[in-house]
């Protein structure tokens, strides 16, 4: 099987930083949120925004914004604000964005499909080489451009495609031995949408868990405390 | 169109609190855990757990746990640990688990499908009552035991369905168009997947947003900070 052509990244490129500076672990989980924002920022066309203007858009204290910012040198100017594209560039650095991560799919399924699908990983910088399912009538078949092969090729495939992330979209009940498989290849990440917690020992691979529902509750929570209010 | 039968839920039933205790959002944001954490101690058919075993599976300090375990008065025992039913329980009051909320899923393609045949909808004991599309050749159809109306009838499902929660999947540049509908009926939240953000002005609606890309950034900022190091 032929390896897939490398897409041409429209993200920012980065070049690799020579040290990467000690950025606590809340301010980490903010930054996707100041990308997001940022490209928002991009999109209108603007080159330096305020803390004032960045706290409004985000619904946070303009001091938390300049605490969080200098926390990774992007220091604004008082009375000019902030650099976009430094600011933009330093977070996707920050972020490995544009380190054209590889990424497969373990599950062709809704969820494999939705994700393959959405615009999520080109924005990012990573980009999906392949899909495995274990449906035979869905093998060799194409979800948006991506093709999907055979569960059983799992290891074949992560070689061949030199992949970086595998995203775990199977049933919860086959996600330890999907991650028993994963433990013989050169993958550095999971992406673990099963909602079951993996133990890969001593092994050097991160794990994220997505727990979509997790927001859900807090929704409810939210609903249900105001209707106490009222 | 009748009314979907209302299935009988299997989450505990938790009786309305007399009060709401003052929690912090700090707090709140880990209470999913806790729910997720203690429905698996409960599998394993425990009736008491400590704040060691629950730090342990959490990968929490103990003395966290404690803390945040106690602000909704869930006060351990020394040498018996916390009464797992009790703190569960209480948590679930805490996020309006067992209110009984009904939902709808605006957009019937991978994303909302992959939602609604999920469990955790049941799980959390909210009802997902219908899905609306704006394609033709889907309406009527079922996407598990859901069925899929036209997405003109948005307001008039709404109100007949006693929607709580309306749960947004269709594309982006569609998204203020939905919410603009949603502000004439007496919806109570949204929970919003479409990455555009949406401003309702002064309404009493609950938005909660769900960024599933943050935490793909989360892992290759992990990721990209492992290899730094080596």
């Amino acid at each position: 099987m032929g390896e897939k052509k490398k897409t041409v990244k429209k993200t920012v490129s980065v070049k690799k930083s020579e040290y990467m500076p000690e950025v606590s672990p809340a301010v980490i989980k903010r930054l996707p949120r100041y990308f997001r924002y940022l490209r928002e920022v991009m999109r209108q066309g603007k080159t330096r925004v305020s803390s004032a203007e960045l706290s409004k858009m985000m619904n946070v204290t303009a001091s938390q914004i300049r605490q969080d910012l200098n926390c990774f040198g992007g220091f604004g100017q008082q009375g000019y604000g902030y650099n976009v594209n430094f600011l933009y560039t330093k977070i996707c650095e920050l972020l490995g964005v544009g380190c054209g991560f590889r990424a497969l799919v373990i599950g062709a399924g809704n969820l494999g499909s939705a994700l393959v699908r959405s615009s999520m990983f080109e924005k990012r910088g990573v980009d999906v080489v392949a899909m495995v399912d274990v449906r035979e009538n869905i093998i060799g078949k194409n979800v948006g451009d991506v093709t999907v092969y055979k569960m059983d090729d799992l290891e074949k495939l992560c070689e061949e495609f030199r992949v970086d992330i595998v995203i775990l979209t199977l049933p919860k009940e086959n996600a330890v031995a999907a991650a028993q498989k994963l433990l013989n290849t050169n993958i550095k990440g999971i992406w673990n949408f099963t909602g079951k917690e993996l133990d890969l020992g001593d092994s050097n691979i991160v794990v994220e868990n997505e727990h979509i529902g997790d927001s859900l509750m807090t929704l409810c929570y939210e609903i249900a405390r105001r209707e106490e209010e009222l």
